[in-house]
């Protein structure tokens, strides 16, 4: 096992009915901007339901954020923010949402450029706003962990910013707000949670037994669960399990002390960027291809995941690896999400430019070993054709 | 799933060598009072190492906290850190010095009599003295939970107390700190930090798959590994995941959102109390007894946990379940323990006042259904011999 430091302060409030506690959670003369994105909040009574929870606060509102949040629209929830002197954030909604929460968190007492806080990645973060959360959305597991992603639209880029004072105070997490989601979007988060999984999952074996374990009971329980939150939408139990694993993936406990991959993240970023297409979806095309790109170098937990979790361990190794590398996509496509590039209107004339794009974003040294090259980024977007 | 709420803010710090970042963790202007137990963290050096961590700090000592810390002892302690102004505990040791550095820390800014802590379990409980942890012996869970157990002698009682204000602002846990441990302080470790995952996981469903899955992985992890770290005692990969182990058995992750039963822990505190038999070794006499005689009301629990954990998939029911039990008992005798109280010099004649004792306690209602009688305490105690 490596060596680590985990630490989450992030206050999970887990069950039915339970928005109402917020008027418990945040603080009595507190001044609240409430974040959220594209309206589903409102025509689903959720923000009525906030807004009723937080009584007599003074309340301001900032919605609008998009599904890939920008720095551009963010910088105006960060004035208004500074303008009327709110003193906590609540975000309500699903990762972007949340992500844009903890940006504009970082950024009002930011006393330079906000956007040096990207550039930097969050190291310069020496306070933020406190806030928390109310998750509609299951999928990214920002509503327990201190990670977010931005876009900056002028540049086509996707950046990523950390810090430890960016972790929510609190996040409601109610599996009933997500019976009315369309099944796009759960297949989306379960896709999404799951590649967070395999992101720290399938590198190569440090010796970390427990976190490989958690993260193989995480994997098997999305893939059981997903097709059923498609098939019932309404299924409490479904949906709280994958709620919960969602958030689990990407808290920092199953990636606490294991060599982590997020070359899948990087390389779809790029076909966000570039092509708009959702981030699941994304991540969705590039991991089998990546997986089959990498087999040498994952030679060991593929293997691992393919007879842990897939139950696949009869046949040569190489018949193993590949059965099990198509066995993911299987689980993709079953989900109703395209695993090739095609699909989404890309083709390989493409191939030039997102490769030129992961240099400019200094993509050239991924993976778990740092050794994943340009050529070896464009073997994998090739394979994705 | 249940509904819960999950905080937990304990910094875990892990990894060799590690104790020198003490300088880091520790307050600079703080006063501290390092807590320990028996004397072998003098004889290892452990403590000398805190000492030189802590640098320039002033630091005083309370030596001896027992096996089963005492009210009676502990009070001293309170006494000192009081009279010294101490504002930082610092427990050095295993789940005993740390439970006991929890009430330590309750206990000095508490305005009343301290004992009203434990007969109000911790309910009472307004603000405590922070402190931190460097762990030496994997088993309890104390270091990343708010729970502590302490035992007044003169009544020979057992009493748990907890609140969210005596979690560890950190604890250090570094594997090789655990290689000159005795073996029987590993089996110990290893029984009781099995069957902390057994008291949350082996009661009835509750579609908690996540909590399920992370239950068993534990259970695989501390079957598999502790037969290893009894024969391969400075393995550094397994006393790290079994360190890892221990301390994710009871950090309230895996008992969020499930029923809990509990009843083979207040049966063996009993045993302690009264014979002064080790607690793992009480649990792992009671535990066999006990799902003997719940297994109607744990069927369908203990087939899936002979399945996915023991590989337990041949023979009816009753056979499955039968052999679940038995392989069970066989692990914790393979770890060199006990499973039989004849083996730790009690009869049959105390069963009377061991049940006594139980309704003097106020435990005429245990299980995760709260429906264990005193009479079936009764029956699971007649099962151990």
């Amino acid at each position: 096992m490596q060596d680590f430091e985990f630490f989450n302060p992030t206050r999970i409030v887990f069950g039915k009915g339970r928005i109402q506690e917020l008027d418990r959670l945040v603080p009595a003369q507190a001044r609240v901007l409430v974040l959220y994105g594209g309206g589903s909040v409102i025509a689903n009574g959720i923000l009525k339901e906030v807004h009723t929870a937080l009584g007599q606060r003074e309340v301001r509102e900032f919605g609008g954020i998009e599904p890939n949040p920008t720095y551009e629209n963010l910088m105006n929830a960060v004035a208004m923010a500074r303008q009327e002197k709110v003193d906590f954030l609540l975000a309500v909604g699903g990762g972007s949402v949340i992500d844009g929460t903890k940006f504009v968190a970082a950024a009002v007492p930011f006393p330079g450029d906000p956007w040096e806080i990207l550039l930097q990645h969050g190291r310069n973060v020496a306070s933020a706003l406190p806030f928390g959360t109310v998750l509609t959305l299951p999928a990214t597991g920002s509503e327990m962990n201190s990670g977010s992603v931005i876009m900056r639209r002028e540049i086509k880029a996707k950046l990523a910013f950390g810090s430890p004072k960016v972790f929510p105070v609190f996040s409601v997490l109610d599996p009933t707000k997500t019976f009315t989601l369309p099944p796009q979007q759960i297949a989306n988060g379960v896709v999404d949670a799951f590649v967070h999984v395999m992101e720290q999952y399938l590198t190569f074996p440090a010796g970390a037994q427990v976190q490989d374990r958690f993260a193989e009971g995480l994997l098997m329980t999305l893939m059981e669960l997903g097709p059923k939150a498609l098939a019932a939408p309404q299924d409490y139990e479904v949906r709280a399990s994958l709620m919960w694993a969602a958030t689990l993936a990407l808290n920092g406990l199953i990636g606490a002390g294991v060599p982590q991959d997020w070359a899948t993240h990087m390389i779809g970023h790029e076909l966000t960027a570039l092509f708009g297409i959702d981030h699941a979806r994304t991540l969705a095309v590039v991991l089998p291809s990546l997986l089959w790109e990498r087999r040498e170098a994952k030679h060991a937990k593929l293997l691992q995941y393919g007879a842990r979790v897939l139950g696949i361990t009869a046949g040569s190794e190489a018949e193993r690896i590949q059965a099990t590398i198509d066995a993911t996509r299987a689980f993709f496509e079953r989900m109703g999400i395209a695993t090739r590039l095609p699909a989404y209107g890309v083709g390989p004339e493409n191939l030039d430019t997102l490769v030129a794009q992961l240099k400019n974003h200094g993509m050239t040294a991924l993976g778990e070993r740092r050794d994943l090259t340009l050529e070896d980024s464009r073997r994998v977007l090739a394979g994705c054709f």
